[in-house]
C-alpha cells in the first residue's frame, strides 16, 4: 500500500493520504511522498486538475508527533532536523501552488495544525459538513506559526489569531464564511463535489489555467500598479496562443471550440 | 447618442455605459470616453461623489471581443496592440481609484471579466438583486488576468480563485458575502439607492474625501508602521483645513458645521 | 480615581477606560496613561491575557476632540502638536500588537473613530449585542485617517471605504461577518464571555503564545516565502522549549503536561 495513493480519472489526479491509522500525518515519509507525486503530476501533461484527499477519519492531522520526538535524539537536540522539516514541509506547500494544475482539497473528518495548512494552500477546498479545523498546535506547547503563513493568506485576521491563540476548533459553517474553504457537501456527496469540480477545471483550456493560476499567486504579492503591468503581460501572452484565437472565435460564432489541447 | 452619458445632479455625476447593443463592452472607443469623462470630473470642482452605472441588459461584459479579434490582423499578430490595450484598460482602473471623488458602481444585469473588475475596481458597488458576477474569460481561453488584480483585492483567495478557474457566476447574495459588493436591493430601487448613497458622500466636506480616498489606497500598500507615519502626516494636514476646524467646533457646541466648500 | 484602572483575576489583567463623562476619549492623559499600562502588563510576567474594556456607555468615542482644539492655540496652528498626538496614538497602537499577551477587546455601546481603530488593532474583539461601530471622522470634517490604517488591515476593502466615507455606523452582526469582531453576545454576558476567552488564551504554554503572537504580525508583512522561512525558525525556537517538549510527550501519552511556566 503506498503512502499516496494516485487514482487517475480522465484529466484529474486524485492524490489520497493513506497513513490512516496515523490520522494521515505528514511524516518524514508523507512529506516525501507527496512532493514526489506532486511533481510527477506537474511533469504529466495529461493531468489537468489535481484532488487531494485522505483516507480513514481525518484529511490529515499536521505533523508526526512521534517522529518529531525522536529527532531530538540527536547532539543537537534535533534543532537541524526541525529546521529541515519545517523546509521540506514549506517546500511542499509552495509546490502546491506552483504547479501548473489547480489543487483541490477534499476535507474530512479533522483537518489540524499542518493539516489546515493544506486546505488553507490548496487552491480551492470542498468539504464533508461537520468536518472540524483547527490549528491547535497551542495546547500542547507549539504555536501553529508555519500553519499561520497560509491561514492568514486566506482568512481575516482577528478570526485566525482566534484559532491560532485558543487552539479551538471550527466547523464546516464558519470555515465557509471566513474564506478557509469553498463549500461544504454532505459526507456522502463530499467525493462526486471536488471531483465534479475538478472536472470542470479540466474542461478549459489547459494553456489558459495554467498561465493564470501561476499569474494568481504572483500578481497577489505585488503593488496593484507593478500587478497590473505584470498581468497585462501575461494577457497578451494568453492572447497570442492559438487555441486562444480559436476559443474566442468560437465564442463569436456561437459554435463550440476545436482546441488541440 | 455618447458612447458615455453624463448626468449630473447636484454634486453627483452620473455616469452611464451607453452601448447596450454591445453589452457595454469597454471597446477603444469606451475605453478612451470613459479615461476622458473621469478627468473632466477630477477637474470639476462643482462635482463631489460620482456613480457608474450601464444602459440596458449589462452592466458590462468586459472587452470588445470582435475588436480584439479584428488587432490579430496586425504584422505582429496583434501583440502590440494587445499590451497597448490592456495597459489603457489598467490605467482607466487607476483612473478611478486616483479620483478625488469616490466612485460608486450601480450594477445590473450582468458584470463579466474587465467588467466585474470594473466593479471590483470602484470604490463601492451596490447591485440590483439577482445581478451576476463572473471572471469567466477562461471559459473561451482567456483567464482573466487583469480583473483577478482587481478581483483579489477584494474578495478571499480561494472563492477569487474559483470563480477564475471555473468561470463560473455568482449571484448578489455571495457577491455581498465575499466583500466584492457593498449591498443588493430590488432593481427599481437601485438607483435611488445609489443615488443615495452618492449624496451621502457629497454631504460630507470635499477636501476631507480627497484626502481620505487618496490616503485610503496610499496606506493600503504600505506595511503598518510607514502606514501610520503616512496616515498620522495626512491626519494633521486635515486638521489644519480651516473648514475641519469648523467642522469639530460646530460638532463641540451641537450646531451644523458652516463650511466654506 | 485612575484614568485606566486595572484588575488581575489570576493571569489575566483586565484595563478598563475610565472616564465615562468623556465617553473614553483618547485624551493625552489616556494616551498616556494606556500605553504605560501596557508597558507594565510587558514587564509582567504574572500576566497572560489582557482584556480592554471602557466603564459606561461607550468604549471609547475617539479623540478627545476638545483638547485637540485647544492645540490650535499654539503659534503653529497646532500643527507640531497634532503630529505628536498621531504619533503617541500609533505608538499606542504598535504597543498592543508589540505586546507579548494577546490582547481582547471587551466593546459595548459605542466605537467610534480612533476608539473602533483601538477594536481593530486589540488580537481579538467580543462586543455587546447591539453596540455600533464607526470611522465616522468625516462627518466633522476629519476623514479617519489613522484608523483607517487598523480598520483596513481587518475588514474588505469596499466595507472599509463605505464605514469611512459616509461615516455610518454598522451593528455587531456586519461587524462579525466583515471581521471586525470575532463574535457578539447579550450584554449581560459579557464580561463572562472575555474573561472566558482571556483564560482560555492562558492557560496555553505562555513562550508558544508570545512566540506566536510576535510571529503573527511579523509573517503577516512579509511575502509568502519570507514568512515561511521566518515561521520556519520561529517553529524551532519553539521546539526547542523544554516545556514544549514536555506538552508534546503529555500529548503523545495522553496525559496532561507538567508545565514549568
Amino acid at each position: 500500500m503506498a503512502i499516496v495513493e494516485r487514482h487517475d480519472t480522465g484529466a484529474v489526479a486524485r492524490l489520497v493520504l493513506n497513513t490512516p491509522e496515523k490520522l494521515n500525518a505528514l511524516s518524514d515519509a508523507m512529506l516525501a511522498d507527496l512532493h514526489d507525486s506532486f511533481d510527477r503530476i506537474a511533469a504529466d501533461d495529461s493531468i489537468r486538475a489535481v484532488i487531494l484527499a485522505g483516507n480513514g477519519k481525518a484529511f490529515c492531522a499536521g505533523h508526526d508527533l512521534k517522529e518529531m520526538q525522536a529527532g531530538r535524539a540527536a547532539p543537537d537536540g534535533g534543532a537541524e532536523y526541525f529546521a529541515d522539516l519545517f523546509a521540506r514541509c514549506g517546500a511542499l506547500m509552495a509546490r502546491i501552488q506552483s504547479l501548473p494544475q489547480p489543487v483541490i482539497a477534499e476535507v474530512s473528518g479533522i483537518a489540524t495544525a499542518a493539516g489546515c495548512q493544506l486546505v488553507a494552500t490548496c487552491d480551492m477546498a470542498i468539504a464533508a459538513k461537520g468536518t472540524r479545523f483547527g490549528v491547535n498546535g497551542v495546547n500542547i506547547g507549539l504555536f501553529c506559526s508555519t500553519p499561520m503563513v497560509a491561514l492568514t493568506r486566506n482568512v481575516p485576521r482577528k478570526q485566525a489569531f482566534e484559532m491560532l491563540s485558543t487552539g479551538a476548533f471550527i466547523l464546516t459553517d464558519r470555515a465557509i464564511e471566513i474564506g478557509l474553504i469553498n463549500r461544504a457537501v454532505p459526507a456522502e456527496e463530499l467525493e462526486e463535489a471536488t471531483m465534479e469540480l475538478a472536472q470542470t477545471v479540466a474542461s478549459k483550456l489547459k494553456a489558459a489555467v495554467k498561465i493564470g493560476k501561476e499569474a494568481f499567486y504572483t500578481q497577489a504579492a505585488m503593488p496593484t500598479a507593478e500587478a497590473y503591468a505584470y498581468a497585462g503581460a501575461v494577457m497578451v501572452e494568453n492572447m497570442l496562443d492559438t487555441d486562444t484565437n480559436e476559443g474566442i472565435q468560437a465564442f463569436l460564432e456561437k459554435r463550440s471550440p476545436d482546441w488541440r489541447q
